[in-house]
């Protein structure tokens, strides 16, 4: 089934499920899932308003025409979604395999609603990945001398191939600040550590230094702080000291793809609103 | 900060959330949280809608009256909750103590809201913990000859204290079914087993013999039929060859309680509609 | 490192720690990895006894010779292991594909010592993969009259690959007593349920219409009673009301693999003893 | 039944598990478990070997003496535990009683074998709860003008119950370089967050502000740098954007008892071996 996602936020005021709800019920829309979330402490309102697209009996562009017109009462910040545009969507990766078969795999049994148009890497080794799903690959091998030009190329196939979305699927390589500020919230970072814990490189053999009983990954969008966008998904496993740093790397691999995947999956989904540091993940 | 709970469910149609807002928005009353369920297979519709008591500028009953009334055009089935109605809980046990504390531990840490008012066994070995938190304590043991003066001392018990929920802390006896029937999705039993695996006496013994690698607890509201109603919640640990009988059942006490007290505190807030044999856990 | 693994069960006795390492020490061998077990109940005492293989300085026949005179004394029951020895490993698939994949995948990235010479299947839909990874693919279509017809085939194929361990990764058929048994605990399969719940088939479905909070899958040698054999591994993950059939069936996959995943790899490097219908897994 | 558990480390050598298992053979002491591991990083070998009291046939001295001769030819560090002396452990708590609690509650249900002589606090609140379990309750305000007193009584206090290992259960206050010194690999103290992550005061409104997903809490030996000592055990909790501050302090009331639990309890059986920031905890 087709939808149209509205995600909400304003300040929290009375009346506002009603008066949303009935501005869909009004048009005759039907109301699939409406979630929300109240930040009392911020007294933030938040809302994702699921309708069937099928009952939408005007145009698109007069829906959102009217509903802006409602939205200026309440003064609400908001965006809309709908699921007949798939999204379009940007691997970009290095050396390591794993996260990105796992989103083409992902795809492959209908879990994501996207495309994949194009593969993106700073290294030549995945290729045979993207061949073997039959997905164009560009590599973009970064020079010292030349780092502006490889970040122009990125900039170019980007727009090329109209992407909404950029997955950093073990892509070891920051992103200028271009790309971060255009692609603000709609680039998903996954780091192989449970942060705010063992930021930086080789999160592994700090865990292994530091001796914890756990470790973890976690995705969040990317911000010009690297390591630092909000957060939107974590997981973790059990380890222990019979674990070398290749186990811990090897048990990480599972938790960076699970933990990538329900990200990408929930963004894709329109399940996620951004506030400030933190994110609001409606299940 | 003190609420009402309105558990709502219905034939799914469109309007639901618009109308029953609706309904309180003109009433002046303030929602705090509006959580909805669909069930696509059998179209049913499940709300919970909490609002602030504060905001209710009408008698309870007038409220209650208006909207049975306005019920009655959607079909809805519904039942009302005011936080400020302290629920009254009989805690029903035999020998083992580790529900009981748990219990009686985070009502005192403020988790619970409900009163306590009588701890009722089939033995005396748990009066020592019911004096220590100065909790009325009623030993009603079992004679085979008079099964059936037991439960209708039970019954007078549960009268006089004018109990709400009934929670089956490893109570090791089954209830008649009067009781049962009167207190339908008013009792609460922790099954240290992951149902429907290992149903009836023994489950560790069952899961040891059986060799499996998990090792679990169940809570659900009792039915009629034995370890066979409702599930709430379910929990369980990774175990291992290692692992004795004893070992299990150690194991096994901390997955119980923390089942068993996640089940009651979702009961207490009224977040749980049962539908067949299916429950609605809102979280 | 290569290695020489021994799998060792007896009567418990005392002793056998010394003896069994002053066997291999008095030849001048390192032990690696030493683990024990002990099952207090029946008096039974099991080992894993790994040795680095550099450190032989016999031949492979002489140490097994020697082993086995020494073995008689303390009534052992044993079994060899060399990693050198590359164990061939024949994936058996019906028409889902993510098992599959993830044991290729997993392959690819050395996680585990193995080859897999073919994948044999009674539906041509997964052979697609097969090419992707250029492994033979062989499809054994079931006919109802010559059932016969298609288990001798199979026989046929896994002696002219020489194959050492099965692995039923979702093949949706029952294998015939004759391979069952020749394959006596070398058959891995894959049940998409926390066994001893929901055996047989569709366990999503039932574990739905149960309510269940949880659901799980099971790695377990196949043994002539279906879903009956002795369990290696399981896991599971949490569901709630909200999850449709679909749903668990897509959280399911990733739980069937990674259990499935973890069951090989202990089995590949001879970490597990079966007794009885129980497994001792050494981690 | 009782046991003698010597824990051993040393450089990694050919004939370790032999030459020690035969040394206790030689003396017809009978093995129960024995737990090694490697590492391979550093070349140390770390084992536990843990044997039946009964078959003890000379005296204690003698055997250590005896141990002590062995272990010089393999430069072995170890030290030696005897189940029967029982060990005795001080509590140390400031104004929350969930651990404390948890701890006691263990003890009754006999999970721990050990004493709990006192029960110390620099604040009163807590009395009633040692009064329960009619323990004796020292309270040691802190007084600034005076810290130097408050310590000398805390050493006092544990120098006269003959304490054996102080568990800092919640206990807000750094002890003085003296005790930790004194008490080397012998204070647990319980986290409130999942280190590195978090360290510090105020973890929960850190985890919150930082909008992670789980969160957790970390057992670890005290050392003169606050929450840096070595690891023994760690958990974590999913968690939402629903949680408040409050919801994630009652969610982390759980995990920090179980993790204080189960460190407690590696410790009290012997379990855990120090390697620098690392620790060695044998299952």
């Amino acid at each position: 089934m087709n939808c149209i996602v509205f995600l909400i936020q304003c300040t929290d005021q009375k009346g506002l499920v009603s008066r949303i709800s009935t501005f869909f019920y009004e048009r005759g829309m039907n109301i699939i899932h409406c979630q929300q979330h109240t930040d009392v402490r911020k007294n933030l309102y938040f809302m994702r308003m699921e309708l069937d697209l099928a009952t939408l009996e005007s145009s698109r562009r007069s829906l959102e025409d009217e509903f802006q017109k409602f939205a200026v009462g309440l003064d609400l910040k908001w965006s809309v979604h709908y699921s007949d545009n798939t999204q379009r969507v940007a691997i970009l990766v290095s050396k390591t395999s794993h996260c990105l078969y796992d989103l083409l795999l992902r795809y492959q049994e209908r879990e994501f609603k996207c495309e994949f148009p194009v593969i993106i890497s700073n290294h030549p080794d995945l290729e045979h990945v993207a061949d073997k799903f039959r997905i164009p690959f560009h590599c973009l091998p970064v020079k010292k001398a030349a780092k502006a030009v490889q970040e122009q190329e990125l900039q170019e196939l980007l727009d090329r191939y109209h992407i909404d979305l950029i997955v950093l699927a073990r892509y070891m390589q920051i992103l200028t600040a271009g790309i971060v500020e255009e692609y603000s919230e709609r680039i998903i970072n996954i780091h192989h550590a449970f942060l705010p814990a063992f930021q930086g490189a080789n999160p592994y053999l700090k865990a292994y230094e530091k001796g914890v009983k756990m470790i973890g990954a976690t995705a969040h969008y990317a911000t010009a702080d690297l390591d630092e966008g909000p957060i939107i998904g974590q997981d973790v496993e059990r380890v222990s000291h019979e674990d070398s740093i290749e186990d811990l790397k090897q048990i990480g691999r599972d938790i960076e793809r699970m933990v990538l995947a329900r990200a990408v999956k929930a963004h894709l989904e329109n399940r996620i609103i951004v506030d400030g540091n933190r994110t609001i993940v409606f299940s």
